[in-house]
């Protein structure tokens, strides 16, 4: 192994430490995956890791919005940490089918490694909260997965749909999303649709001619 | 006020929650700002979004190195906040005494106006959670800050001490903050002090002649 894959190595630090500080020299890496989301001015596209931040402030700004008995310092660590397999398995675009494919098997691999660079039982405690925020079945994971819907939503919103018409996006694929955030956030759901009538009536959405059912 | 200024204001939302979300769009700015630290592969300096983030995954990372009693939930909520103060007052870097001379009063106008967006009750809360960060008394803040000054150092150690020779730091410098490091979880101070006898063995401090008592 080169020097520059053991950093650490020379200090002589105990193991369990030196585990921690080498997945947090690899989770770096989340700042330099560019998501297909632009920043709210527009200037330019953001990183997963300026995502999971936001997510993070928004779990903080929005919790009085949250389903009675959602946990939010669970949710708050499922946020930050739900994109980490993103590291390998790279950054699949929401409204893209063939991509979302066999986006599981790369990601499982992915959480192989990445969690598996960790001490044994804080590894397993990580993924933990990543497959359950992956398999959506608990309030906070519905209520995460919300937070990480909404968050593209109110960018596409902000700069008039800049990147759907980039990317040749469908109402009916926004509109597919938006319900996970209804879901997790029953509270915000006549915002959600005040919203995407706006960008509806406002032109934020590309025309692509008739829909052939997304 | 142009329609930029107030993008939600005609979907007719309760004031409450147009007042949150003006306050998320308005910290999207923390992706703009730009830190006096390298990523950990020296590709890039990072913003103060993705600084951040990283601080929210080393608490998650390193709580079993806190010291007993310290609050995980709020010690995550401040390191995510800590920095707003940052989109008016600007990053001021640790090593430089001049722009560190009027922070304080640049930060509370700032923080006057960044939590002023939320409701009151929020902001409130929000702003203590700060306050609290800034006074470093409590075991929470203590940790906290020890986490936002690792953060740098282990990039530094990563990429060898290159902004330190940019920017001409003196290893009294980076050794005091260090301090706070060791101040904030005592179990990583013999792995502090070793990393930085690491780094001067090495020369990853640049050579600025005899230190006058920084």
């Amino acid at each position: 192994m080169t020097a520059g894959s053991t950093p650490y190595r020379t200090l002589g630090l105990a193991r369990d430490l030196e585990d921690r500080l080498m997945f947090l020299r690899d989770i770096d890496q989340m700042k330099s995956i560019v998501r297909q989301t632009l920043l709210a001015d527009g200037s330019r596209q953001e990183t997963d890791a300026e995502h999971s931040w936001e997510l993070g402030m928004m779990v903080m700004t929005l919790a009085d919005y949250a389903p009675a008995g959602v946990d939010r310092f669970r949710v708050m660590q499922m946020v930050l940490l739900h994109d980490l397999v993103e590291i390998d398995a790279g950054d699949t675009y929401a409204y893209d089918p063939a991509a979302n494919a066999d986006k599981d098997a790369r990601e499982q691999r992915a959480a192989d490694r990445i969690f598996g660079l960790l001490p044994t039982e804080q590894g397993r405690a990580f993924r933990q909260l990543w497959e359950e925020f992956e398999a959506r079945e608990t309030p906070d994971a519905r209520f995460a997965r919300g937070i990480d819907r909404l968050q593209p939503l109110l960018h596409s919103y902000l700069t008039h749909g800049q990147m759907w018409h980039r990317n040749g996006i469908r109402p009916a694929q926004v509109r597919a999303g938006a319900r996970l955030v209804q879901e997790g956030m029953p509270e915000l759901a006549a915002f959600i649709d005040a919203m995407l009538t706006d960008c509806e009536a406002r032109g934020f959405f590309p025309d692509l001619g008739p829909e052939t059912g997304a």
